[in-house]
């Protein structure tokens, strides 16, 4: 659109980012309780380790959480300038990653059905938020200063439906299946992860131009 | 005046600047109580739902904020440097960013008519001193390598009145007709938001100097 | 010493610091309590105004956390390299810094001669850290790349001892004198600060070589 | 690896890692606790005093954090690029800091012979995740310009591995000998830290090709 001439560059759109994954992994840790009944006596191991949920709670978001920034910050390595669209857009995406602690604290709080389909729902649409953002910003040739292989395309698109997809599937599997199995499914991701990403090195996808 | 040079380039203010709204932003979140009554049983559906006022504070406050967010880089995008004045306006203009977790928990945890002027009058306050920023930057030329144009002067100051125009009307509203109406005042900011833009870059008013 | 090349520019530091600025005056707003007695009806005026000494407080460490900033921009505005001893005297400063919502907290929910003269003797802790900060880097001449005119140390020197001397002064004010009087001191910051810069600015102290 | 072409910059890795660290050091404070028995008349400095535990484990982690701060500066201070290796490895590191708030508030609270392992083991851990993080990176000729001396790398393993030991050491300590001796374990690294860095100066470990 001839008439759109708004393209600022993307470093504060990335320092408020920064901000906001910074900000939200590190409040996780608010939602680890301190061991109740505590003027009954000294602190016991039993204690402690009766937090167990929300210490795998806190350590599942804040990997999930990893993983969403390296690939925020692949959607704009590239990318230079930015539009309306791409900020609004971000902004969305960002109010998700500001949420996670909710879903976290539930989760680790409580478990059972209720939190762990929310917290699925939750990390099914951050994920596809951010799979949004990459498609527009990767489709926008003006964005870039060097053009992207198509080859390249195809391997993001797998990349980023990744955890969207291993987060809405374990949705119907907690309904329908197992509890225990979501967890199965949610772990999944950490070897899944690597494995695409060794793929990808093999196949030379990550060989393109601009060294990414 | 000849005699005050003191023209520190904006870097680190716009960086205090971007850690003060990712940390509002991000602690926003923190306004969500967990589902009370917790220990007598599993988190049932009606039981998270029943924080949906939280949910709808929280959505509105983001996107209020992001709006902010977007304005106050655009008053620092082309200005290079800044005066003390601008300096203790922007210090000024963040207190009350970091301020809104507050009028957004209130709304949020109680509703009514207190909550709501109260909310509304923050709001108000806010964008009028984004205003200020905005009108002590854009006149004076010292702050910019090339100069404005006069139009986009004009469009400019439309758009940075409309926040504190809809807040502040949503005042007397609330007050003397209806609560129900004041949501629907304060979300017709999403649709006017994108209308006006429509209606800048119709009009040209972004295809200026500067690209933005 | 001949030996010590280590050098790191400051831009880590400024980031860190930047960092802590945002968050300390952000989680000020977290000492805000909302009103009490919520569930015995809908939120008066009365309840919101209760939280006055709450507002107070945050405004106050708000706007001297401010200027702390400003001043602390100033120090590292012209120095482009850094040692050790600056490093641990900032990250000294910094733990002032981020101590800070813990006397507001007390002040805003207390009041009494306690609390106030805690909160001064910690601005006055954390005013002649700054100093020190600033003595230690305005010394050492291998900082800058351009030299530091004589009479711009000494007004540097004043304004940097203005904030710790008010808090300290307002000590045996509380204890000795009148409490109320503590809150005259003070304010009469606001109003000294800009009394100074404009003494300087008609000195030409601010217009020595850099602009500053 | 000839096909691992992924090598972004530093720069927001960095702003990731400050932004942590600003934060779990500034939420730090929220681990002191308001004096109790409020209500019951006027703050009296015995219950200030009283909080004087929470106060020496806000310092201690304060201290230990910027600690890992700077060394964490100092690993990526040469670094232009990383690997994914290093990112995870990062973030695993980041996650640990996070953390730290816990274990502090735990120890602040409580103490004992509980609190003071956990403390110990998490801290120690963390500073092997640096050690890791920095041996990564060190043996990692690609990511420098100009190469490391190997006295310098030697220097720089007994630098990242003084703080896991002496944390790591403090847990049989404090479980079979006394828990007061672990207070002086801890302390004991603020006499370390800058006679070892002493020696490194002495030796001229620090003056090598890079200026750190």
């Amino acid at each position: 659109m001839a008439t759109d001439d708004y393209r600022p560059d993307t470093r504060r759109l990335a320092a408020l980012s920064d901000g906001v994954f910074a900000i939200a992994i590190t409040i996780l840790v608010l939602s680890i309780d301190l061991p109740s009944g505590s003027d009954a006596g000294p602190v016991t191991v039993e204690m402690v380790a009766r937090e167990w949920r929300d210490a795998v709670s806190y350590v599942l978001s804040f990997l999930v959480v990893g993983n969403f920034w390296t690939e925020h910050r692949h959607v704009f390595d590239h990318a230079t300038h930015h539009t309306r669209d791409v900020e609004w857009l971000n902004i969305l995406f960002l109010m998700a990653i500001a949420f996670l602690p909710f879903p976290t604290s539930l989760l680790g709080d409580y478990g059972g059905l209720v939190p762990v389909v929310f917290y699925a729902a939750v990390m099914t649409t951050t994920g596809l938020l951010l799979y949004a953002l990459w498609w527009v910003v990767a489709r926008n040739e003006a964005f870039f200063e060097e053009e992207l292989a198509p080859e390249r395309v195809r391997y993001d698109r797998l990349r980023f439906l990744l955890y969207p997809s291993v987060f809405g599937v374990s949705i119907p599997v907690a309904l329908f299946v197992s509890l225990d199995l979501v967890y199965v499914c949610w772990g999944s991701l950490f070897v899944l992860t690597p494995l695409l990403q060794r793929r990808l090195l093999a196949d030379g996808g990550e060989t393109l131009p601009g060294g990414r």
